[in-house]
């Protein structure tokens, strides 16, 4: 066979043993806390039916989705003329559909749904369940963004009390304080968003205004006016809304005010019932994050629109302060998730960590602990048989402490030997000939502080208290 | 959209909370015993190009891989008519290639070897990675056999060194010795298998020989010489390679008598050098074994030929002793493994664990260690807001100690409280009423001795006491 020059698809990474410290160092963070919250771990299969998968991500995400050939025979049996568009191509779409019954999964939220849905009997609601997988976009690859990437989601699903919100920020603010990262924590609730447009005298118009009010970081008020106006707005809509786009003062004042404007104090006097429910949901979680005594800042963010086609009620989206990247946590909750699959009015709530993106900021702040990948502590050098055979029941008893140690397999030059210890950065050194052999001792030598230690060779309690 | 009734694809596998709980504990325990040998974990995409894949298992292998349809466009520009059979079929094999670039992992060898040959400036030789990822094959599903599945190898390349060999046993004996399983390892060598065959004077007919000794567990010794006749053997070359078969006694004296066989002392007086070669590395690993002290049984198995396809040195194979099921770990030496992406000359040795197996073995024989599956410790219940605000930093302070609680999210029925506790088996209650507040306590009960004890409020300390 000819030789080939290896790579792997654009879009995707290896991850080498330093990587696998630093995200296990993330995943492992994220998992405890997870789990001090009563969310237990699930896995899913990669491969999902694409009737599970199709339709749930718009028509943009049907064609991000990874679609797996049938095994077989998938090609035959298919009358191809018939496939033909009026250009002469052929309907790409329609031929997938008949050669692919299953893709690889796109995201943690469906595939949730469906496990629900599928082992409801088995289930105790509430469920609490966390998920930590990679996923699959067929997207076009950029910095920082891949075709394969880990997504670690916890979601609860069946109670609709606003402590499932709570205890989702409070996870958030756990997880940011234990890595370090001062984080800003955006919270909005969908509700709200509705009760703009109803008290705007809009209510088919909810994703119009939210789509040009997300903007306002961006574009600046006038622009995000300009937009509510191309998009069929009248004046006195806009300014029925103009005043919630700058509001200011405390959460208390906030949704005292827009509380009032819900309640018909607007310039419309209309008055909006699910405004009013938003800001009752808000009002009580914010009374719980007090409570909590969460220590990383919280605030609402009114433009926060995030996944709109499924939120129904809050919506969360987590910041770095101190690191330029977008958002690197968020989630909401959602009514019907499962509805699609048969199991109607079951309210749930999660969140997604951007595994990638925390990496990212962790990197650049230097927050990852030291020492996380150094994975061999003691390297015991080969000077010959006789000296391997002699250190093989003493790396046997330290391994079978814990200690991580190899033998240098070959009996090839110190120097090489030497280098190696180098390049993997291990810290303890041991050289066993003869005259160790004979004294029945084993030497140890700290390679950064230079200290030696010289133990009897069934000394293995000596050896860890040296190396540790 | 209309209501679907969801399911997964046939061959995978939903995991939930327990079988999650136990599987880690099989991967926890591998992982840790890995890294105390020094190797350390690496993680490759889930898609390799199909190039990378193709033609490294063997015809059946590449009909066995799963296919990724390209992304955009992808049935356009095909001339179909030129992909018909003779027959009017189409010839799926080609437009298969035509349609797809991509598979999905089918081992975790081969990506190794991908993985070595194009990170090779970047690594340490001798280089040890484990990798724990599943792989997925279009096998047809049956009992004990799924279409995506974890594996769970540790492999070593770039050194000869039959201490690689010894390290990979102790892995094994200490991974099983930790499980509580009994096994036993079988170990051959194939240059054992080349030398049979040479002095038997058939030196091109290895795989004939070795696929019919394979089988003298199962069909005996008259039927196994039957095949080699068959597979063009004469009654001399049979004569020679009889004994062999029945070779019994210490694992020193079956080496001595192969040792002489290869060295002119059987029937046909031939010489295998080959042969001698591996009666020395099979000396040489039993006798570090020896010095090594390993617990489970260790035993030559001269009929052993796993994955003679690349096998170039030693073979392993483990077998629980108490439980009937097939292999549950194997591996060997394979010299050349990253030849084929342009890196020649790179021995390695590697184990692999077969998870699934060894899951049942432990299930079967009831060694998954009590209280794996406990996710939650205490669950507050929840009688009304002014409880819930009550007990909330209670719950967060013991979560930062690690304990996993709970709040019920919902003011329901206390029957439906308890309920959610027994069926989750949740061991500890706490219900705060009016009185506790008033009284700044917490009342925490073992649900199983219901043993009740109260605490001030912000006594963490002592509920953490309680609660281990």
């Amino acid at each position: 066979m000819a030789v080939q020059k290896p790579s792997i698809p654009k879009g995707t990474r290896d991850f080498g043993q330093k990587e696998m410290a630093e995200r296990n160092y993330i995943f492992d963070t994220i998992k405890s806390v997870f789990r001090t919250y009563g969310y237990s771990q699930i896995e899913t299969p990669a491969q999902e039916n694409l009737s599970t998968l199709l339709g749930k991500y718009g028509d943009e995400g049907d064609k991000l989705l990874f679609r797996i050939l049938n095994s077989g025979d998938a090609f035959s049996g298919i009358d191809y003329e018939s496939f033909r568009n009026e250009d002469g191509s052929y309907n790409s779409k329609a031929l997938s559909l008949k050669t692919c019954e299953k893709g690889l999964r796109y995201d943690l939220t469906v595939p949730f749904a469906r496990y629900v849905v599928q082992h409801q009997n088995e289930l105790s609601f509430p469920f609490r369940r966390f998920q930590i997988q990679p996923v699959w976009r067929a997207d076009r690859p950029q910095k920082g963004r891949y075709r394969e990437f880990y997504q670690c989601d916890a979601d609860v699903i069946g109670s609709k009390s606003q402590i499932n919100e709570l205890e989702l920020v409070q996870i958030v603010d756990r997880v940011f304080t234990l890595f370090g990262i001062n984080v800003l924590i955006k919270i909005n609730n969908r509700k709200l968003l509705t009760g703009f447009a109803e008290i705007a005298g809009f209510p088919d118009k909810v994703v119009d205004i939210t789509v040009a009010i997300d903007k306002l970081d961006k574009i600046g008020l006038d622009a995000v006016k300009e937009e509510m106006k191309e998009r069929g707005l009248t004046d006195e809509a806009i300014a029925v809304i103009e005043p919630i786009l700058g509001l200011s003062g405390t959460t208390a004042e906030k949704i005292a005010t827009m509380r009032s404007m819900m309640n018909g104090q607007s310039a419309s006097g209309l008055v909006s019932e699910a405004g009013l429910k938003g800001c009752d949901e808000l009002e009580e979680l914010f009374g719980f994050i007090e409570a909590a005594g969460v220590k990383q800042a919280v605030e609402i963010d009114l433009s926060l629109a995030r996944g709109l086609n499924y939120y129904t009620g809050a919506i969360f989206e987590v910041k770095a302060l101190d690191f330029p990247i977008g958002s690197i946590c968020g989630g909401g909750r959602y009514d019907n998730l499962t509805g699609i699959f048969g199991l109607p009015d079951m309210s749930g709530v999660g969140i997604s960590f951007g595994a990638d993106r925390i990496y990212d900021v962790l990197k650049g702040l230097e927050k990852f602990p030291a020492g996380l990948t150094t994975s061999t502590t003691l390297l015991f050098a080969n000077m010959d048989r006789a000296a391997v055979a002699y250190v093989i029941p003493v790396a046997r008893a330290l391994r079978e402490k814990g200690i991580s140690c190899e033998i240098y397999p070959d009996s090839t030059k110190l120097k090489k030997q030497f280098d190696y210890a180098d390049r993997k950065a291990i810290p303890f050194l041991s050289i066993v000939g003869g005259d160790e052999i004979a004294a029945g001792v084993v030497n140890v030598k700290n390679l950064s502080s230079g200290e030696q230690k010289q133990f009897a060779k069934d000394d293995i309690e000596g050896i860890v208290a040296f190396l540790r």
